[in-house]
């Protein structure tokens, strides 16, 4: 990353064709469908189609299910799909095989290893987070608290919006399971996963890391790491479609003598044999509940081979170049003094992600969207800009920042239509 | 259902061939995609693909995930979509609006109304269920058992395949619950919903049903006979593809008193907020957990459209008088005397599947499926035969019996080819 640490020359149209003209992640951009005349900064909230997912579907649907109907569960392999895709995304997060499956939605996995993680910690009640981890965090521990009781399970969160030091304070032996997303939705700061899980278990602390933001955008050493569990995204940087399937990492060492409560059949040992009484599948499939949702798992399947021939050095590379590109361009721009860059410079603290505060950063946000540059917003006041290098070029960054420079300097984003109202991301 | 206690003439294919002429919902079979030279009797396993299922899908894909990107959050109503695919539900199940939703699989689905019903019951512990339930319903009893502990939560079965009234007998006011499914999975035997929701009620038991098997397949009144909960499937006689999103009934009277544990941000009274505490929606939104899968949910959406312009009577109609033709005219077939039919003939005792026991029942089902009649096989000795209205045809009936005693006849299903092993359905 210390290629990053030094300041570039000021940057030019003609440098950022240079860097498009050298950059050996350039023709990823050919396997995605991107609308005209857009610059999409939102590929941490929804990523761009690949063109295998239109395939994909396609063929799922015309093909297998309509043609071979019930067959297909063995004939195309539906059955396996899960296992399939969990160990295309395994090597994305530094996991081996037989650790990472794809089911159920980021949230239900959620409570799956919470679940798992305080039956293994008896006599520990507490479950700490940051008050900024993302909401469907805090709240899946606030609904296991409320079947196990409040004295058997409760959530502690540490504010250190201003002291980033608060939270590993607060990993104590009183602790029974650390909850963390890898890079804040909001900020995009990016914690020391490695520091902080052997911080967690050196206390005794199991750990579980939501790598919403993160899989997909840099690399991951699950294993190295020790990490106890996560779960993920599908449908951010994997670039799976909207509300993709989700999936969840859970370390071999503790597959024997996990118990997660969401025991649908496709979990069972033997589904088939339809037996009264739940006995776990071994491995990672004890996580699977229900039926997969093969259209839409076939989809992130297909989604998932773009990432086949690259590594996650050369994504993180341009991640980070991309970004440092457009902080340089937004300084370089007077009219764009009044944005205050929430968001750590420094590479190792950092995930894929700018965000900036501005007092109209709706307003901003919603103009950036009609002259075609998709940014978002994060209440009150955040403009929060995502960088995809399998499908942005080092150009799209000039013209971004020179789009959000007009419309400060032109005063358009004071119009009424861009008023505050709530949107959805 | 009076129209079909008498017997029918001896059955030929002239008479089918007039009862497909003079059949009201003959013309729905065009609305299906069908593999040439194929009698599907297994959409009770997976349902058949509408034409605008496919159409829609790729409108989806190409049209607003890949050209409108995060926009079509809000530009194509994809934030409500678990609402609106409830509401095209709702009237296939007698529910008045606003207590149908569109989310997860049936069995995470059967984890959320199990615990709001067992937090309704302090002071019962029991959920009682059939021992021939389908096994994920068992298994997400013992799932939750797991957390709640047993003192808490037991799951009580009773063995009614030999005695059809211990199931009453067992609905005491010792049970919390009473989690039945409507069309047994294996046997197709339709239980009395009305008289069994009020048996319970009267015992001050709280009723889940199970609409697996029956939903999209026979009139249901869900309103109308007091039902507490209910769960479905979308992949089955609904259509929606396969691993489809199930849905959730949750009836209005109990909305503001539930609480449901898989509290994903979805499910929060303001999810765009971002606020650390959980406060659930009002309604059935409660019942939302992570972000909804989009692309799945169109599929369901769009299948769903094919019920628009026909009522659950006619499809109830048509399904008792397909069966009942393919039954007859086993019964006409010397050759297959050896079936032995375990579903109850009288149409108000069985769903729209019929079950034959057999010594062979997986080499005959293997014999059939080779000669393009895709019956379904359950172990340990069930061949089992699924009729959807929407796309079977009555001449269809006489073809597959015809085909069905060829290979009793021939002794066709004795060929090694067609051995046990196991099977994925």
């Amino acid at each position: 990353m210390s290629r990053l640490m030094f300041q570039l020359p000021d940057l030019t149209t003609t440098t950022l064709a240079l860097l498009d003209a050298t950059d050996p992640l350039a023709a990823k951009r050919e396997e995605f469908v991107l609308p005209k005349d857009t610059i999409y900064l939102d590929g941490n909230s929804l990523g761009a189609m690949p063109k295998v997912a239109a395939l994909r579907a396609n063929q799922v649907l015309t093909e297998q299910w309509s043609q071979d109907l019930i067959k297909s569960w063995n004939n195309h392999n539906w059955i396996d799909l899960p296992h399939t895709v969990g160990e295309k995304i395994a090597p994305l997060l530094g996991a081996a095989p037989g650790q990472v499956i794809c089911c159920d939605s980021t949230s239900v996995n959620l409570f799956k290893v919470l679940s798992c993680a305080m039956l293994m910690q008896p006599g520990r009640s507490k479950i700490l987070s940051q008050a900024g981890n993302f909401p469907t965090d805090l709240y899946m521990v606030q609904g296991l608290a409320s079947l196990l009781g409040e004295q058997n399970c409760q959530l502690v969160l540490v504010d250190d919006s201003e002291d980033p030091d608060a939270l590993e304070r607060a990993i104590t032996a009183e602790i029974a399971v650390l909850l963390l997303t890898q890079v804040d939705f909001r900020s995009g700061r990016l914690l020391d996963m490695q520091r902080l899980t052997a911080l967690a278990h050196a206390q005794g602390v199991l750990v579980i890391w939501d790598l919403a933001h993160s899989a997909g955008a840099l690399p991951i050493e699950l294993d190295a790491w020790q990490v106890d569990f996560a779960v993920g995204c599908g449908y951010k940087y994997l670039n799976g479609g909207p509300g993709a399937p989700a999936f969840l990492y859970a370390a071999s060492r503790h597959h024997t003598h996990l118990t997660q409560p969401l025991t649908g059949w496709m979990g069972h040992q033997a589904p088939f044999s339809f037996t009264t009484t739940y006995q776990k599948a071994p491995g990672i499939a004890q996580f699977l509940s229900g039926t997969p949702a093969i259209i839409a798992m076939s989809v992130l399947d297909a989604a998932l081979t773009v990432f086949a021939d690259i590594t996650m050095q050369d994504v993180r590379y341009k991640s980070l170049a991309l970004s440092h590109c457009f902080h340089q361009l937004v300084e370089q721009q007077p009219a764009l003094a009044s944005l205050n860059l929430i968001t750590p410079l420094q590479p190792h603290a950092r995930g894929s992600q700018l965000a900036y505060q501005h007092p109209q950063a709706y307003a901003l946000c919603q103009a950036l969207i009609k002259r075609g540059v998709i940014a978002d917003f994060r209440a009150p006041n955040i403009l929060r800009l995502g960088f995809t290098p399998l499908y942005l070029r080092y150009a799209d960054m000039g013209n971004a920042v020179a789009i959000l420079a007009d419309i400060m300097d032109s005063q358009e984003y004071l119009k009424p239509e861009y008023a505050v109202k709530q949107k959805v991301t």
